[in-house]
């Protein structure tokens, strides 16, 4: 039995969407066993709860001996509000665990890493359900989360170099922050959705000029562009390619992670710590 | 005379609009003589002609002995892609120069502070002219560029310590890239347009975890916020609050500057340096 604990660091979860996650896991991953934080249906303003309820539910669940894994229920933003002071309180408890999200949770993966902290694990959430095909999304995760390593991402086979996995807004602003861990000679994988390319372009500027060291940089799907009232005259891929030249970082292609159903699973590190997880 | 040079070092601005601002200086500053770049009018994609041409514009108007001051046309986006180059470039010629604007002209702002060149000026932009009462934003920015100091920001007066301004968005951007400059011992002025409060909430996280030992911050107006799915549960002024406090820097209030027709001056640096502005 895999006792799997989710809560929501930043936006809530519908309770429809965590009744069918929890349904698909009782029909097809009876391994699994789902322990949904009532934290995830709180709602105050934007968050999942105050920042205090978000972080007393995250440590709760990192801290619990009798939970394998964390799995955070849903981007947005708030992450980054609770994740120092959450980590200081996560004890010997959390450093066995699996932490399994993307998007707005990328503030705890890269903290959690950073701090050397369980196993951080770039991939689906369980709002995912919610996307079209977005029950893919849940059976990757469940999988993965059960020791099934038939999600990863498709370049990790052949990667000898650690890998990390990022929201590009996320990974921008945790540059220079407390909560940003060291990637020189990690291969960085970025992913975007929803921003304008001329917001791409400067998020590429600001995170390429933090990104020295490194061993490359993988661009995932850059996804729901919104139309701007001009072309920007550049797309995501020349854009990756022009920031990684004017700081000389090797450019490795494309990587299979973003923000919809297909989104592959990316654990933080080396490969042979893959295989362990 | 003053010889102002306008350049466009992010997107373009219409004719039109240099044609009403050259009439409004011709009628009530008759001792400005505005020599507006032909590349302010080029268009490129998103931008005001390619990376090379701006760069050309640029450089040109910094270099010109003739010229006094250089007017930046309007923000938007693209001045940080040609920052570094550009200023490698500038000669003693530029030593002297006032560089006015606001927004993308940020970046530049930024790095020509970082490197003590010419007098950078947080204030309006030609293109301003399109706003409502814009042409009160025009007489503002000419009468400053003429030497009447009748348009600072109304808190300067008092202050003691060097001071800077910048859009929240630009500012978390040039933090920690090669454009940013030393901010200890300064008052931070900061304004933001068209961005989710959670969005500003993210930005603020961001910006002053690199401001750590900054004198102060203060807020200017965070205007045109998109209306989200649901309210975020504080205003911007609690917001900057929060994050002044998590950094234990002083919140010193408001600045009156903004992406508006009232949006007032803001000389880079210390008191008695604008006395000489």
């Amino acid at each position: 039995m895999t006792r799997i604990a989710v809560c929501a660091p930043s936006a809530p979860i519908a309770r429809e969407d965590a009744e069918r996650v929890k349904a698909l896991a009782l029909a097809e991953f009876p391994e699994a066993e789902l322990v949904i934080h009532e934290q995830c249906f709180a709602t105050e303003g934007h968050f999942a709860g105050s920042d205090a309820v978000r972080l007393e539910a995250l440590v709760e669940c990192a801290n619990d001996p009798s939970i394998d894994a964390v799995w955070f229920a849903r981007g947005g933003y708030g992450a980054c509000r609770i994740a120092e002071e959450a980590l200081e309180r996560f004890d010997h408890a959390a450093q066995g665990k699996m932490f399994l999200g993307y998007s707005d949770a990328g503030y705890l993966l890269g903290a959690l890493y950073r701090e050397r902290i369980g196993k951080p694990v770039h991939g689906p959430m369980l709002g995912d359900m919610r996307r079209e095909g977005g029950d893919e999304a849940i059976r990757r995760a469940l999988a993965h989360l059960g020791g099934d390593r038939s999600g990863l991402e498709p370049s990790l086979g052949a990667e000898k170099h650690p890998v990390v996995a990022f929201n590009l807004m996320t990974l921008a602003m945790l540059c220079g922050t407390r909560l940003m861990p060291g990637l020189a000679g990690h291969v960085v994988m970025i992913e975007e959705v929803s921003e304008y390319l001329y917001a791409v372009d400067r998020l590429f500027f600001h995170a390429t000029a933090h990104l020295g060291g490194i061993a490359g940089l993988r661009l995932g799907r850059v996804s729901d562009v919104p139309q701007n009232d001009r072309p920007f005259g550049a797309e995501a891929l020349d854009i990756a390619r022009y920031w990684c030249e004017r700081h000389a970082i090797p450019f490795l292609g494309e990587a299979d992670i973003g923000h919809d159903a297909a989104n592959r699973i990316v654990p933080f590190g080396l490969a042979e710590a893959r295989q362990g997880q």
